[in-house]
């Protein structure tokens, strides 16, 4: 079939609150690739869930058309799913650059031989069946991230992946422009954005910029022991830091597991370059002056090296007025609340903690607004969805787009589950797919939504358990009502109240006919109404047993 | 007694937090006074809960020697939490400006006669016991905002309030820094300054430029209607926003219950002009240009008008691409998931929407840092103590108290609970008094910390009801187990291997000795051993009867 007489399909099948970001399938012609398959982290409105991963639903229905799984970058938000879903992926090709398999191998551990894992380099191209892949090199704030240019029958699909442009990555590996500028020319059908930092005015600052800040760190505190935490994962921050600490004498001690294997992996690959003998296994007996902690825990993570070390919990690391302690992060949203925790803990046993932008100890790895726009400019797309934000941001991205010259018919903000089709005769929208959000608890749960609901329930209500036992030829109580509360403000008042209701609850049921379900049904309904009023909605559990 | 041979003690009653910010008590010569007495809104760790208020049991303990409760401001964090103390305070004199004492009468409602309320103006010094207290005009968000100068026996405390140093206030009230200088300059004995802001550097903004940024949207958008929602409270934006629709020819609805109460609280004691017929009942028949919203919910708030038009849920108001939105406001922190939410609603209506601060449309009422420094240079206290904020912003706000010139060992970082004596001897640490946190939720809850720790438990893991019927003769289970589970996943396999662990709970008791209670506590240990492993802590409620 000759090119533009097709469709190329894309469907939205991740991302919580954030479209577009965990999981995309786009097919053409029979065949389907994924990209991306990542996940997202519990927040207030999913208390107690380890994870929430992508519905794959309609991967699995049409897994004989699926050619391959392409990875734009090792994030958990990009590949941390995959673990959960090795056998619907068995031996389907998985491709991503030496760092992200090789951070994507830690996380599946024994299951890593289960899959078909590929390491490509940015520059290479996949065949996958009739669609083909060009991995293309961007900067993020990791290293290994592409951008994808997907050609199929209908045309070119271009996924910008997360990105920044910066120009002086301390690596040297800036982003293509030139071979994206050269794919622009040649024709974009569709082009799906990032949209992370639209919100943000101009450009971001290099990570270079950040290598100065903590240089003048390092020289304005010579005597005192320096205890920097960034993500892992941030392998040009850590590199930066390992090359001041071998510039300045210090031995580096690792602290936190995922710090320890991260280093690991991105040594292997390539992507950090450790100074010899810099890291020790152990303060022993360095002075302060000697020595520099790399800390996980710049989220403040509850189980991670900088919170137990502000707690006081880390072993043989006591923090103290000895100490500088570094976040080199900044809050991401919703985490506000554990960091700043973490900071003032610090404080308190007098340690020195410098952790604001103002100082310019951390850069962004996300596009702000007129990178976007010359992302835009270089591929020029005929099509364009924003993605990979929330509903303000993808509105800001569409502006953008419309702004630097894509027609607004040409435009379309995506949501969860949505699939369309672009051509030829333009962009149309198909049945949604089923899609969203599954919680993982331990296990993938299966009815996860409710799991939810009913812990929401409970935090905001808490909960009563009534207990009585029934005459069933009388139709009448035997004994007290018991009431047991969790959560909940069980006065004497309300708990005299609670018994009467319980009572009522059985008296008006016909005890001719009732069956002991029917009591239990009952009981309930008398107890929840008193509750009404006030707009309280404990969750209510009847124990009624024959007597 | 002479000036000088006795102490003033200063005790922090309240504030989640943020140290010193709800209440706090002072005392010379056997006369004690509190400062303020406000709520904290519920967070993620205290879910369900109206507010949180002040334990006053010291107060209740000394009740007799209280002499009055001087107000400086009529925010909820400072005023909120005498309508849960109308008893503890029955006949102790009240005071603050008029804007303060008519928004605690609108709070207190059916119970303002009970209280003993007192309306003074900014300048005026009333006399509690030995005690006397100077109102000092300040600038914040709002209205009717002193600095206290508490005059003792022991010397002059100064409390900063909350306030910023706006030489440009719209109603042309400024801080009064001339009175504040000559305080300072007869001698100040301690000094308890608010440090929220003292992270950010240089100086507020004046309201006033908030007026010309919002005089910007009026005038590019002279078809549409606009809908801006503001904090009720906020009554210089209040003000501005009406000016502004009277020049521009615009009709104003207020939309949301506090909005209407405190537009008339605060016209009725001359902080707010309306324009003659600004205001009107209803959208009526007005056409958009014509019109002007003027919503509650600039933080998300569940009930607030903004939230409804969000969800298309306001009687008569419905939100469309006619509309301009702008929240003049930004996220209070641990907001900005519900700000954010209610914004992608807005923009999914098709509403152009105007949040971020980078349109200037809102600034702080809170000193920033070169403020906090010229309020320590006017003032220059001999002891100085940072309140008002984390141990983070109380750190820094230390630190800046010493290179304005307060001599370090002056300067106590205090906590809640601690009660400190200060006098010509130095400053010096008194045994704790009771202090903290009350939890309401309908009620003052008695032990509102368990049914918070019960809440989070919950959220975090759900729950488990067990339920057997023991024959208490041979001690073993008569029937089967029943497993009732909320908020927590229970497959097969795991009921499965619960009520085995409820036989084995059964079985394990010495039948001969064993009573329920003892049943009950067996079946729960055996239940709970299941979860450890995986570092799971449901809550378990066995519930054994006897057959």
């Amino acid at each position: 079939m000759a090119k533009g007489q097709q469709n190329v399909v894309v469907t939205f099948l991740g991302g919580v609150g954030e479209i577009g970001k965990n999981m995309t399938a786009i097919e053409c012609g029979g065949d389907i690739i994924i990209v991306d398959c990542g996940v997202a982290f519990a927040k207030e409105d999913t208390p107690g869930m380890d994870a929430i991963i992508p519905d794959v639903t309609y991967i699995k229905q049409n897994i004989k058309r699926l050619r391959g799984i392409v990875l734009t970058h090792g994030h958990e938000d990009h590949i941390g799913a995959i673990p959960y879903y090795t056998d619907v992926f068995k031996n389907v090709p998985i491709y991503g650059t030496a760092l992200t398999i090789g951070l994507l191998k830690r996380k599946l551990e024994k299951n890593a031989k289960k899959c078909n894992l590929n390491v490509i380099a940015a520059g290479d191209t996949v065949t996958l069946g009739n669609i083909k892949v060009e991995f293309i090199k961007v900067v993020h704030s990791m290293g290994g991230a592409c951008a994808l240019a997907i050609s199929t029958q209908a045309g070119t699909v271009f996924v910008t992946g997360d990105f920044k442009m910066d120009n002086t990555p301390i690596d040297g590996k800036k982003t293509d422009v030139q071979r994206i500028a050269e794919i622009g020319a040649k024709g974009v059908l569709l082009m799906l954005g990032e949209s992370t930092n639209v919100e943000r005015k101009g450009s971001s600052t290099s990570e270079m910029v950040v290598g100065q800040s903590l240089e003048n760190i390092f020289l304005s505190n010579m005597k005192k022991r320096l205890v920097i935490a960034c993500f892992a994962s941030s392998n040009y921050r850590v590199q930066q830091i390992l090359t001041l600490a071998h510039k300045y004498h210090r031995k580096v001690v690792l602290a936190g597991k995922s710090m320890k294997a991260i280093v690991e992996v991105a040594s292997a690959c390539g992507e950090l370059h450790v100074p010899k003998g810099v890291i020790v296994d152990s303060v022993g007996k360095l002075l302060p002056h000697e020595t520099l902690i790399l800390a996980t825990g710049s989220q403040g993570e509850p189980l991670s090296a900088l919170k137990k070390m502000s707690k006081g919990e880390f072993n043989k690391i006591n923090v103290g007025s000895d100490d500088v302690v570094v976040l080199s992060s900044s809050p991401i949203p919703g985490n506000e609340k554990s960091v700043y925790d973490v900071i003032n803990d610090l404080f308190r046993k007098g340690a020195e903690v410098i952790y604001d932008s103002m100082n310019d100890i951390h850069v962004s790895g996300h596009a702000y607004e007129e990178e976007l726009k010359l992302m835009l400019t270089l591929v020029h797309p005929q099509f364009f969805m924003p993605v990979h934000g929330e509903y303000r941001h993808q509105y800001k991205h569409a502006e953008i787009a419309k702004a630097t010259g894509v027609h607004s018919k040409n435009i379309v903000i995506p949501n969860i589950g949505e699939s369309y089709g672009i051509g030829l005769k333009g962009i149309r929208k198909h049945s949604n797919v089923p899609a969203g959000n599954m919680y993982v608890d331990g296990v993938v749960l299966e009815d996860g939504q409710s799991v939810v609901n009913d812990r929401i329930s409970l935090a905001e209500y808490g909960m009563l358990v009534v207990l009585a036992a029934v005459d069933m030829d009388r139709g009448v109580i035997v004994g007290g009502v018991d009431v047991v509360a969790r959560g909940f403000n069980l006065t004497d008042d309300v708990e005299k109240s609670i018994r009467n209701a319980v009572v009522e609850g059985v008296n008006c049921a016909d005890f001719d006919k009732a069956d002991i379900d029917e009591y239990a049904r009952n009981v309930k309904k008398s107890v929840r109404k008193l509750f009404y009023k006030d707009r309280q909605f404990p969750i209510i559990i009847p124990v009624i047993v024959e007597d």
